[in-house]
């Protein structure tokens, strides 16, 4: 049984994630070996004087994360180390041939700009802010700022950086780990760039996935290898291929969290055979009802690429985004970077570091989560009400949810019907490799709360005189 | 004899600039064919009622560009047409299998980032008229455009770009033409990127030339032929390849021009083997002695694509720039930046448009050009005084001189003692894949003119000392 040390500061509220934290850290630093018993929870809450229910909900928290397991009749223990076996680098697995996406296209493509249902509302944009944030920039930085620069990014912003994603993400980085880049698809253009020039690259994705990454990642020298998802999220023995491309926190289209045995074993595939996880942490910053859980990069820091942008959380447009990666994947990516396009602009970077030093990042956060949250409840009660027939799927997270329609409803027709009255909608065959249920993903970002009931009767009628025809 | 039909505006003065810009509509616009003779500068002036010299200017500079050819007992003559023969597509030429640069690499790789010879004068950086482009688009811009945005650019800069170009380098482009990038690095990347992906390319660089771009080049897929430039810049008869790089404004290191028979004999190359020329458009808006050639772009849009920036005019830390190109190729560039990383960040791509549209970005030009000519005179006038064993080129334009240097001195002693008496300066054995006389870049944007013969003088003193050891 573990002899734990944890210190709680009460002033400080977030008991449960104070302890969470304590323990994951103890557990990176081997202060708590692989297979250690845990106190049970009652015993640990005596010794800290909590209530019971903070410490449950801390070693739950680690469960998601992958830190602890928890088995009926054993209690809760600190899972098996998945450290990388002595096997031979770049030792060739026997590789099936990778599937390609049929020659049936997606029946509408969706162009690869503009709106897209999973934007965040543009007219929340903290404008007077970040025109602040802009205003100190070029009231305080030297001059030699605005000359090229360190095409891994402003120091600044990687200091800020770093420390809000082991914050906020429980991610494992430092300033060195990271590289600002434009954006998730850019990160993941760059990552793929470098590991593809060391040898030929199948890249596992999930089925369904964003049908808008696939040229992305066929163009950056990957071949895909499609994995299914199901309720539990990828499918982690249906895998194959050198590199995997996730999004744990909330599957996209499907909306599924990764469950936490489906952590492990990801975990235990990467280490066995010396590959590469790619994580997108897509949504991670808009988890409703209950922590975030953190990172699959915290739990395996040399083998997982976290990307992640501001494109959710701030906007677009800005084409702000990070990639943390293991040190040397993490200069070949800067390096590449230096080679390609020498760097994101800087004025920005030194904004966005402004903006997360002086607290302005998480209060936009908070108060857009908390719109957010209003808009998807309008909305999951409108679907309950007059939609039971329908299935909602995937909204702990994120800012859309995923339609299984009812019997009957075509998804192309689902989807122009929804647009029209005002719902932003797009069909998931486009995204799929394999069949599945009819389907379509709703974005609750731009749709106001009080709006909801009419738009999905809206639906409803005019999906009702659709069936008629 | 052409008739010509010059239309002159006596109140907007600049009367040579109007006459050279009515010619060359008129040369493009098939009004004026090849061949066509012109009058003779004392007749047109006549006709026209401006003095003689304005005449020979305008002429001057058309032969400049490539459109006019002037020839001893012939006059001045429209430049014989130069367009595309009906030659196979991607017939392969024999191939002279590509110089490697040696593996003796340079001695002192310069860092890839960082100051410059050649960069600006950072502490002039337009901060406050800056920000109030900033601040005028953060407070008129609708939401929308702060989502994803069109991965060519947005379209209001896209359009005042177009016709600063047209206006300022002579460039034939439309909107549709242009897509904004990160800086002439992305330009070339891009363009490399689409161009390799439909053929192995060799492409032929300047020797001498900036190191920084070889690696870029390299990993945008190109193979590299050097290619000699001597007092007429590149030499073309010496040209292989399937495409070319050149800096023609202002060649990087040596500053030379690329002279009207080259120009034309370039255009030949080009459409005969149906050839890219990629034209670096550096320095271009630095000329200090006379008015600024027009781009090779303008001469030929079909073949040439144009990269340029606002690295050098405001600040390299802005990563903005474009490339012009012919239509298809255009649409394949900015469909591959669609496909890499969605394009660059928007609000400061409106505020450099709202910049260009109220004439800010013109005046900070004016300004800096005055103060720029300003420490070039000072530093030529000091190398002349103490250093007249020294040969200075290349001083026409740009931010840097080319200094063949005395008998003896050796260009990583110059070029190391020259840093430690204040002057930016780079030995040019990097940049050479033949041998040349030693030679260094002398950067002068941040040498204040009352600095340049102290400098100088510690320079000689200091040498001296090196050579007695």
């Amino acid at each position: 049984m573990a002899d734990l040390h944890i210190q709680i500061n009460r002033d400080k509220g977030g008991i449960a994630g104070q302890i969470a934290s304590e323990l994951r850290d103890s557990i990176r630093g081997g202060r708590l070996a692989p297979g250690t018993r845990l106190p049970a929870t009652r015993d640990l809450a005596t010794d800290l004087q909590v209530s019971r229910g903070v410490v449950v909900e801390a070693y739950e928290q680690l469960v998601a994360e992958g830190f602890l397991v928890s088995r009926v009749g054993v209690g809760t223990q600190v899972a098996p180390k998945t450290t990388p076996r002595a096997a031979p680098r770049q030792k060739p697995s026997p590789r099936p041939k990778p599937v390609r996406r049929a020659s049936s296209a997606p029946v509408c493509a969706p162009p690869y700009y503009g709106h897209r249902p999973t934007s965040p509302d543009l007219s929340h944009f903290p404008r007077e802010r970040w025109l602040a944030a802009v205003r100190h920039v070029l009231t305080t930085v030297p001059s030699e700022a605005f000359d090229y620069g360190d095409p891994g990014g402003v120091p600044e912003l990687r200091e800020e950086l770093a420390g809000y994603l082991r914050r906020v993400r429980a991610a494992d980085v430092r300033p060195e780990n990271l590289v600002i880049v434009g954006g998730v698809a850019q990160g993941l253009s760059l990552v793929l760039h470098v590991l593809s020039r060391q040898r030929p690259l199948r890249l596992a994705v999930e089925d369904p996935t964003s049908q808008r990454q696939v040229p992305l990642l066929r163009r950056a020298g990957a071949h895909l290898v499609p994995v299914p998802v199901d309720e539990e999220g990828l499918d982690v023995r249906k895998l194959s291929g050198d590199a995997v491309l996730v999004t744990p926190a909330h599957q996209y289209p499907t909306g599924v969290v990764l469950s936490p045995p489906r952590r492990a074993a990801l975990m235990e595939w990467a280490y066995a055979g010396n590959r590469v996880i790619l994580e997108d942490d897509y949504d991670a910053e808009f988890r409703f009802d209950r922590d975030p859980v953190g990172c699959l990069q915290g739990l395996a820091p040399g083998r997982v690429v976290l990307s992640g942008s501001v494109s959710k959380a701030l906007a677009p447009g800005l084409r702000l985004g990070w990639v943390a990666a293991p040190p040397d994947l993490a200069e070949a990516v800067r390096r590449a970077r230096g080679e390609l396009d020498l760097g994101s602009p800087v004025i920005e970077q030194y904004a966005l570091a402004h903006f997360l030093r002086t607290g302005g990042y998480d209060k936009h956060l908070r108060r857009m989560r908390r719109e957010y949250r209003r808009r998807r409840d309008a909305l999951v009660r409108a679907l309950a009400q007059e939609l039971p027939e329908a299935r909602v799927r995937g909204i702990e997270a994120g800012l859309h949810v995923y339609l299984e329609l009812p019997d009957g409803w075509d998804e192309l027709v689902t989807a122009h019907v929804a647009q029209e009255v005002g719902l932003s909608t797009e069909p998931v065959a486009p995204m799929r490799e394999s069949a599945g249920a009819a389907a379509v993903v709703v974005g609750f970002s731009r749709l106001p709360a009080h709006k909801a009931l009419d738009a999905i009767r809206g639906l409803k009628v005019r999906m009702s005189g659709q069936n008629v025809d």
